[in-house]
């Protein structure tokens, strides 16, 4: 068989920049509102004596050149050898003649950034203006939430919340050499801001919902698999609007899913992220969740539009 | 990142035998019957318009070095663009630290031969000895099917049947040249042998009950996806032994499900094939089936033992 291209974390960087990635993502995400996608559930291997987890997607949008599966690890104790914790690959396929078409050794990269992508987009169409923001969680993913963010809106200010108070301190550091007004904070203070964004790998709720009371917005991106939950059940209950970046995958795998599960919401209580995408939504004084679990069809658009950029369509 | 290895084709077959990977997936197999495996349902892609259809497993058998999750496809098309039908690759990745370790690019082949594996042995566990042989189906898994078996018994006599007729001719002449006595032959002629194996893409049954009466052993290999079914339900009710590679695979992807689902068998009346392998089967007189959907972790267990091979454990 002819050579598969490998390309490289370089080779992707050199051609995807935010405005791009934002872009692919929003339309993959309204595509997805409207059934213009296949995204099979997702599935899973888990580690136990390694403290690992490996998460597999695969995706497709309609009329794209490239169908994916994507590989996407975290193994928690990889530090201790002097690795970063998540690794992964996607291997892009013809839609047209199922041939394997290109590895992207990403290394986890295209998860985070359209992770990044997916809660900046929905955070910044649903969080009032000028939102004060409260983060929980201290890895690359609650920096990238921030980060992205800021491309879209101004930021005021960001408290930072971690279970190590020095990876909040770090964080806010970090947040702060990127010129905005960060600072480490105790749990309740971060879950009081008027927009909320939760990005750990917590498996039971980070606060009570009296602790969220104050919140306008909440967007949670850290439950992506059975038995992991961030927000407590009676938050949703007095929600407004709850989004979801895939209505399936969020009942098996995410917050909206204990709070159906529990009673709290319908089953069908959600509305698709796309949707309120297109559409956009009037009333932002009144409280809204988005409960994000990475849907497969957006790591295929990601995925596609940089390889389109590297070897065409 | 450090630039992931692409293992050939040519590659993997400098260090993979028939005795190898038949040793390889009865381990494998055994290892699964008694729950030392890790095989998360598999998904699908379909492609209307390609008529494509693309497979996507994982799996991991405990204690190996590695983890794999598989892609492969069919385009059923593909031949008009002088391209194979089968597509497909292996990302094998580290179980201590998730980071992906090689792809090997196998275009399918470790599938196939990892299926022929699998029914070879457990037809030549169930069949009784010197048994003539049917096989629908005219295909690169047919022919592998006869072929792998006839290197672990004599196969006295193979009958072929395939819809068109010229296929059948060609698949028999192929069998002749490897010194096989193998014959195209009418739908019925085939399915009325002693030990029948399907190996189709069918979506209904090939044959009434009725029409394969005199069937002693059926491995029937087509079934792998919701819709798929080659065998008629009722001859599961005949069936003293229901072989399974995969329980709860079987019942959802493969014809046991529809037996059991139409009522014709309870659904916990298979074995699994690991333990047949394990254990052998003392009676023969009596109808058996084995339905084989492929199981991840029999792919996991061939690629590991190949890069074992290539790259150390």
């Amino acid at each position: 068989m002819m050579a598969l291209p490998v390309i490289t974390l370089d080779e992707i960087q050199a051609v995807a920049d935010k405005a791009q990635v934002l872009d692919v993502v929003r339309s993959a995400l309204i595509a997805h509102a409207e059934g213009h996608t296949q995204v099979p559930p997702p599935t899973h291997l888990t580690f136990d004596e390694a403290n690992g987890e490996c998460h597999v997607k695969a995706g497709y949008v309609d009329g794209s050149p490239y169908y994916v599966v994507k590989v996407a690890s975290t193994f928690y104790g990889n530090h201790r050898a002097g690795l970063p914790s998540n690794s992964g690959a996607v291997l892009a396929s013809s839609a047209r003649t199922g041939r394997p078409a290109a590895l992207l050794a990403d290394d986890g990269w295209l998860t985070a950034w359209r992770t990044a992508a997916t809660g900046a987009l929905i955070t910044h169409a649903l969080a009032a203006d000028n939102a004060c923001v409260g983060v929980l969680g201290t890895g690359l993913q609650a920096r990238l939430q921030i980060e992205w963010l800021s491309a879209l809106r101004p930021v005021p200010s960001v408290a930072v919340w971690g279970r190590r108070s020095e990876a909040a301190s770090r964080l806010a550091g970090e947040l702060r050499d990127l010129g905005l007004d960060a600072y480490p904070a105790h749990r309740r203070e971060a879950a009081a801001r008027d927009c909320v964004i939760t990005a750990t790998a917590a498996t039971s709720p980070l606060g009570s919902t009296h602790d969220f009371a104050t919140a306008n917005h909440v967007t949670a991106v850290g439950a992506d698999m059975p038995g992991k939950q961030e927000l407590p059940v009676g938050l949703f209950a007095a929600a407004a609007v709850i989004a979801t970046d895939d209505h399936a995958q969020s009942l098996s795998h995410g917050d909206f899913g204990h709070a159906a599960r529990a009673g709290a919401v319908g089953h069908e209580a959600d509305v698709p992220v796309g949707a309120i995408l297109r559409d956009g939504r009037d009333d932002r004084s009144t409280l809204s969740i988005a409960d994000l679990t990475g849907v497969g069809a957006v790591d295929a658009a990601v995925a596609s539009a940089i390889l389109e950029r590297l070897l065409g369509g």
